[in-house]
């Protein structure tokens, strides 16, 4: 009898779930919008029923071994949401809890970066790794750092928050209402800040003049920069000299052996990750000279529900 | 039958044994020079035929269960010691495999910070804690990070090496041929140099005008700051807020429930420790606050001795 595990992706806007196998092929998928309702309990039925809905659909015996569930500020630990700022559901959510409610299998729960991370060891190139760092480079920085084979925790859950580091003291403002933290730099919004900080600065021609802070998007700042336009490669330099400056840092803490970078923003291009690159490898230490590889990630687009579903398989392995 | 281990602590100067029980009561101790024989070889020699000698006082029956090793720049993961700088024999020197010539027990080698955070849990604050880092301040920055209930060690075993991490991009020249490194600021000879700088800035008065760069000592400028000495408080502020600073960083990353500062430094005082504390505070992302507590190791003046022995305790329980 074939083992299934379900992948489940909770995002601000939209929840993705999907029947996974142990191959990583999604057998069945489906998106709900998150926040339609105003009870967490509601949206939890509404995400099981569905969930249900699609077990309905596999012909084939199976055995569902666990749900895994990405979602942002999760806790391991506890199989909880807490304080997430862009769900609706304020306090702590006792995720684990409603889902078995529902569904009689165990549920385990973490946060994007980190279940981006496990992903990575069960279907992407960290299969036989034992030590390596995921960054996940999307509106924010997340990161998730496997050491020893498992994922780090630290002791209540919340390690691995490297986009809360800070690089900058009295930098820019940050969401965590602290200043100068990594991914105030280092994130698609900290590559807009970053141009709009070259356009204060210079008399430099550049396209981006003529879009709105809060249109730019890392796209148009990586088509600008492949037309030769110097703010946006102006940019693009800064953001990959502080994300290899911070891999530097970050390598000297944990040694891994590869650090993976994950998300919209590693398709900004050459210019940015050969920066990433270069300062790496100016300022790593020498004792780990030439030891670490910098990789993207081969998780495929559906990274984010498998992700979480190996979060299962990882259990149980 | 009692089991016994040794606990070897290689140092610059001198290398110190100790023949320890399960309490962490040293039945045996003795010292010898490091540094007097050209060959690597003779050294061990010399320092196994000491240790036997050391075991044939033991009257009560015992079995050797191992001998733990903390050294500078030494690997856990080869049982090496690998280019330290301050040892005359360069390369790599096969540690564990030289002892084992001269005595039946197995070897388990570390670095000096990691001895000091393993002791911390087999003999000290940290017996009930599984995620937790100890700093080591001497002349350098060493750093062990505890997680899981284990060292991290890294893909290849020379992870905590927080010291150096880079604080301040250009900033002061550090050992390792690169600047702005943590230890520059943060350790005994970090103390001074702040000193120094205090002193090239202002035409305040202190004490510490009078004394030889190269004669000042972490004592010096914890005695003058007690009196009131403006350049001593300036100084031992400014090792306190960097240090406060990294260690909410550190925090972001591997989330432990303490962090145990350890060494000489430890000693210059409230006006440093305060500051530690209040900068932690301040920088520390909300997710972490008041989880985190700061700690002055309760390991004895016996503690490198005392760590290395932990490490072959560890092994086996």
């Amino acid at each position: 009898m074939q083992k299934l595990t379900i992948g489940v992706d909770i995002g601000g806007t939209n929840t993705s779930f999907g029947i996974v196998n142990r191959q990583g092929t999604i057998l069945y998928t489906h998106t709900i919008r998150t926040q339609t309702h105003d009870k967490v309990e509601d949206f939890i039925s509404e995400l099981c029923r569905e969930i249900k809905s699609g077990l309905n659909t596999i012909a084939e015996k199976f055995e569902l071994i666990g749900i895994g569930i990405g979602a942002p500020n999760a806790n391991y630990l506890n199989g909880t949401i807490e304080d997430a700022a862009n769900l609706r559901w304020k306090g702590k959510i006792e995720l684990s809890k409603l889902v078995n409610q529902h569904l009689n299998a165990p549920v385990f729960v973490t946060n994007d970066a980190n279940a981006a991370a496990i992903g990575e060891k069960i279907y992407g190139g960290a299969k036989n790794m034992n030590d390596f760092i995921v960054i996940t480079l999307g509106t924010g920085l997340g990161s998730g750092i496997v050491s020893h084979g498992k994922l780090l925790y630290g002791h209540d859950g919340f390690a691995g928050e490297l986009g809360h580091t800070i690089v900058e003291p009295n930098g820019r403002a940050c969401g965590c209402g602290r200043s100068g933290c990594l991914e105030t730099y280092v994130s698609a919004t900290g590559l807009v800040r970053s141009v709009a900080e070259q356009l204060s600065q210079s008399f430099t021609y550049s396209v981006l003049r003529d879009i709105p802070f809060n249109k730019i998007t890392s796209k148009d700042v990586a088509t600008a920069a492949e037309n030769g336009d110097l703010v946006a490669i102006h940019a693009l330099k800064k953001t990959g000299r502080i994300l290899g400056e911070a891999i530097a840092n970050i390598i000297a803490i944990t040694s891994p052996e590869a650090i993976f970078l994950f998300g919209g923003l590693t398709k900004a291009g050459k210019i940015l990750l050969d920066e990433v690159k270069y300062h790496m490898d100016k300022n790593i230490l020498f004792v780990y000279k030439n030891k670490v590889t910098l990789l993207i990630s081969q998780l495929p687009d559906d990274a984010a529900i498998l992700g979480a579903s190996a979060l299962v398989w990882t259990e149980f392995e």
